[in-house]
């Protein structure tokens, strides 16, 4: 890079050696994706069936058959194949490979001479191109062709895919635009956008930072693209859809209903929403467009000031998986949805690379360690679509508020964009944990890793060890041998309230910038970075605006949040109180907790006789009495893996 | 009456004078009556078009068109009827009864020549008859008609209507029965079964107690009679239904999905489960069968140990407007029908009269005072159909889980089972008031009223006054100048601690039985009864496994609970503290309150500075402190009289 703009680090130059991230991380390699590989082959009988890669090999014309799935079915093709790449910079692996040329060649062959590539509308409705922007998600499962394309180029230095999804969007760029005989259209789901920036910074054509860069600004000004086309088409509906199709009415959904410039909250399907804005501040960045970067800054500010989880989950509401209002946030009935995680990291990573501000990777850091981490089961081949802050497992199966809730994580799902989203996120845990730049090197998130980074033609080598979150000191050591005068800021995460860094023991006390500690120097083999990172156990309490968070407080320490379970405290976890003074010790978890640290304290459990007969109202006198209990809290990104039960983030507070 | 079984007051020997019960009758004679005429001729351009007089003309070939509304649009009509005849009985009005025995003629008309008589099926499929009794309400509708041909009877003599739908009954029993030619069926939404026992009594025709009976008894048996129907008709639906259709599949939605006596808990639609058990109930008592009595005990006991809420509301779901499971009463996504809860009031009745027990009217009371009076507004003709127990209105409109829920009442609705069923409930109160025996005349509602009951062929006129429930003296009067021997027995609510009856200025000392206090003498002009109901304010809280109401407390004082409204006490109503011990004052309401009694006391609230910029969770400390406020609590039945605001009956206490 010439100029000081944040790049990326060579995921092939950082190894993840980490007991938390890169354990999931290694299951993701060696169990998620081969596994997902299985399912979108059809062949495990327990799964709901796929049938993802038979519609490419229907559309390339090597089978016979009807396309079966959702109209963004290839995007699941799309987000394991951008997974097995990221996989194989740390891992080389010949047989995902030839899998993976396999699929790629089919895809190649399934590509149209125009270079439209969709199997839906090439199976099912090939006049239909480009005819229901709102509801088809073509330029959706075009987008994550294009990551696909991208990360394969950038993982095998093979250029086949790169060249088919250019060739897509060199398609699409024609199709779309301002001239009178282009559509001035954009998809009802984002995703193209970001997507059109990760191939710009692959190619350096320009062209494609001008048609994302038209999707943006087109979106969701008048006359109303949504509306045109659907009178273009005599108001049908596809069949997958309902008539009159709400995804046209209810342009928020996908936030379409005013240009970004004039929205004021995040609004809508939040996974849309997180990823529109990541390629706004993409763009915003790379264009240096401050009114776009005014429009990331107060939409960023009002996720994380109204709109977010402790646990980092975004959107609150089942219906429309979308965000609710303002100061929304309930605890059963969230919907809290995995990708939608994934995609604040998303976000949260771009504003940070536009920003160098430590409140976006202490974002990012939340999501990931408690929503995203979450999300996986300890085998790693099981997943949740929806985190919940509280569960109740007998009530789930009573009471339709809950449908969407399921009490354990699942092997697959019938939309199945989370698990390869989970797969694609920890193949790439390198791009978030370091922010590279030519004047310094960010280090946003203290996961153990080995890594080299490029400075001034040299590559200074990185050791980071210390089994973050569970112990106080990171410590980062250099290992290339050659002196190399460089910046390394280091975050003072959010969380602590006393941090304190040592360069070869002697303690650095300049101030921090933008929440980070800036440490020039020529550095030497065998400089020693300590970063101590005191772990309180700290109480959380919500906005007083939070009104599902009175009286209640929740535990976190580091980056972790805590949570009780059933299976530690028994149930009726409602009845459970916490004394505004109680003090925790930590325990070392063992079995299935096995390294993790646990916490435990001295609480109080309403006591009552379980009568049968007792009635359901009592007058003058709380029914039961406080009794003591020993509480022990786990790591809430870990609950569900010993089975059903109760589970509460947000305890009473006496 | 020869025996000693219950009967109900006739109506016209009962004038309702009370200023809260009194004022909703009068209302819906005035207002709500008259409206509903308006609305079900589609005469009000604002409300949702009825169609449903509409339909007769069409069914009797008084007019050309199409159908419109749903299956059950007839049974608006009935229930309209029914509220019109037993508000003839208080009120004559010669313009109401004239447009009633036209709408008879109507019927009348439509009838077909072998009975049948249903708008739906006579104008849109009259070869589909009796095809599909799972979804499409023809008996439903039947047993509405029936109860309007009764009440039309035994309000104002006339049988026109009785024959109608004697011949409808007669034609069902040709229908429906055990034999090879008959159908082994009955109706997805009971009610056919409470009409014809009703039938029964008003006409002594033992086939009408045979063909209830068969419809209770047949309920949940297999070969199961849904899945027999659906084959018949090649698995189709009607237009109106989902398909497959899930009134089909999901039988405990109708309580089809055991026998009625192997049921253990009230489950599905709560509307269809209290109109089904008050059949039960009253056939149990008519035929002294022990095993249905036994039913009867059960699935009481599960609403009412289990299921309902502290306002008297049940089905605590809006998904299939249903039960839940056990100790599941949320609060803001609450359904509480106001329909479920007249029909409870109904449960009730019939269980009163089996087993003369103050249990039963306890509950009735406790729908009636809040949920049922809550229904209406102030002015007779805006309703609710959903009862939540806490609103947040600007969350309603942004989080799908409050899509059923309004802030304020409404005219009218599509599906308008609600505004006719609170118009027959309040204009047949009088059947509520008093359980007439031959051995003695339970008064179980303190409703002020003048009544005369026939005993051993006497009048015994009684004059009861008091404003109850806003003060603690009920007074009643003997009028009739004859000695009467007979015993009165007085309910004992189960809220009052220290109720205290005197005689003519004379404390009665006797043993209550069943939470009734009899009083055995000879009646003479100027006795005088006082009733002494000490209405201290009293704290109720939750059943320890209501983890919805953990730390937190309802305010009730007689028979009504309170509330906080916004309108009162400001927002954020999240963050207002009661303390246990905290004490209340009484005071007058004024202007909209005037005649109510309003609750105060002293209670805390979390202060904070709204700022917009505060992070939405803190560390270590609550943000905010509590500061001391003055708080006002209005009988929960009159919020939303003041627009939208918030309103809260379960407070956070410390």
């Amino acid at each position: 890079m010439n100029d000081r703009n944040a790049a990326e680090v060579d995921l092939h130059n950082l190894q993840v050696s980490d007991p938390l991230i890169g354990k999931c991380q290694q299951l993701v390699r060696e169990v998620a994706i081969p596994y997902q590989w299985e399912v979108l082959n059809d062949r495990d009988p327990e799964a709901v069936p796929s049938h993802a890669v038979e519609n490419f090999r229907l559309a390339a014309g090597r089978a016979r058959g009807e396309f079966h799935g959702t109209v963004f079915q290839d995007s699941d093709v799309a987000k394991w194949l951008e997974a097995a790449a990221w996989s194989l910079c740390q891992a080389p692996n010949p047989d995902l490979e030839k899998a993976a040329d396999e699929l790629i060649e089919l895809i190649a062959a399934a590509q149209c001479g125009d270079g439209y590539l969709n199997t839906y509308f090439i199976l099912n409705a090939p006049q239909e191109r480009w005819t229901n922007l709102a509801e088809c998600h073509e330029l959706y499962c075009a987008g994550h062709l294009i990551e696909a394309g991208v990360a394969f180029f950038q993982a095998t230095g093979k250029r086949r895919l790169l060249e088919v999804v250019c060739r897509l969007a060199d398609h699409i760029g024609t199709v779309f635009g301002p001239e009178r005989d282009q559509l001035h259209g954009y998809d009802g789901h984002p995703e193209i956008e970001l997507a059109l920036v990760r191939l710009y910074e692959a190619t350096k054509e320009q062209r494609y930072l001008t048609i994302a860069s038209y999707f943006v600004e087109q979106r969701g000004t008048e006359p109303h693209f949504y509306e045109i086309e659907y009178e273009k088409r005599q108001q049908s509906c596809v069949p997958t859809s309902d008539c009159p199709p709400w995804m046209i009415t209810n342009k928020a959904y996908s936030q379409a209903h005013l240009p970004l410039s004039e929205q004021r909250t995040a609004t809508g399907h939040a996974v849309r929403f997180v990823y529109l804005m990541t390629a706004l501040a993409h763009l915003a960045r790379l264009r240096k467009d401050e009114q776009q970067r005014q429009t990331c800054l107060r939409l960023w500010q009002n996720i994380v000031q109204r709109q977010i989880y402790v646990t980092g989950a975004i959107g609150s509401q089942c219906a429309g998986e979308a965000f609710s209002s303002d100061y929304d946030l309930p605890n059963d009935t969230a919907y809290a949805e995995t990708c939608a995680s994934i995609g604040l990291m998303m976000f949260a990573r771009r504003m940070l690379e536009m920003e160098l501000d430590s409140r976006y990777a202490d974002v990012m850091e939340r999501a990931l360690y408690n929503t995203v981490l979450g999300s996986v089961a300890f085998d790693g081949c099981h997943y949740f679509y929806v985190n919940p802050l509280e569960v109740h497992p007998r009530t789930l199966r009573s009471n339709g508020i809950y449908n969407h809730v399921s009490p354990v994580r699942r092997r697959w799902f019938g939309c199945a964009c989370c698990p390869p989203n989970i797969a694609r996120l920890f193949t790439s845990i390198g791009h978030y944990i370091y922010t590279p730049r030519t004047d310094a090197l960010y280090v946003n998130l203290y996961v153990g890793n080995r890594v080299a980074i490029s400075v001034g033609g040299h590559a200074l080598r990185l050791l980071t060890s210390g089994s973050y979150p569970w112990t106080d000191e990171v410590e980062i050591v250099v290992e290339s041998r050659p002196p190399i005068a460089h910046t390394i800021a280091l975050r003072l995460p959010e969380w602590c309230s006393a941090p304190q860094v040592s360069l070869n023991g002697e303690p650095i006390n300049c101030e921090p910038c933008k929440g980070y500690l800036h440490v020039r120097r020529t550095w030497r083999q065998g400089d020693r970075v300590k970063v101590s990172l005191p772990m309180q156990v700290r109480r959380v309490y919500g906005h007083p605006q939070l009104r599902n968070l009175a009286g209640k407080v929740a535990i976190q320490r580091g980056p972790l949040i805590y949570c009780l379970e059933e299976a530690d405290n028994g149930t009726e976890l409602h009845n459970i109180w916490l004394h505004a003074d109680s003090r925790f010790s930590l325990i070392e978890g063992t079995g299935l907790f096995n390294g993790k640290v646990l916490l435990q304290t001295d609480g109080w459990r309403l006591q009552h006789t379980h009568s049968e007969e007792a009635a359901l109202y009592q007058y003058d006198k709380v029914p039961g009495q406080l009794e003591p209990q020993r509480l022990t809290f786990i790591p809430w990104f870990s609950w569900a893996n010993r089975g059903e039960g109760e589970m509460r983030v947000w305890i009473n507070e006496r």
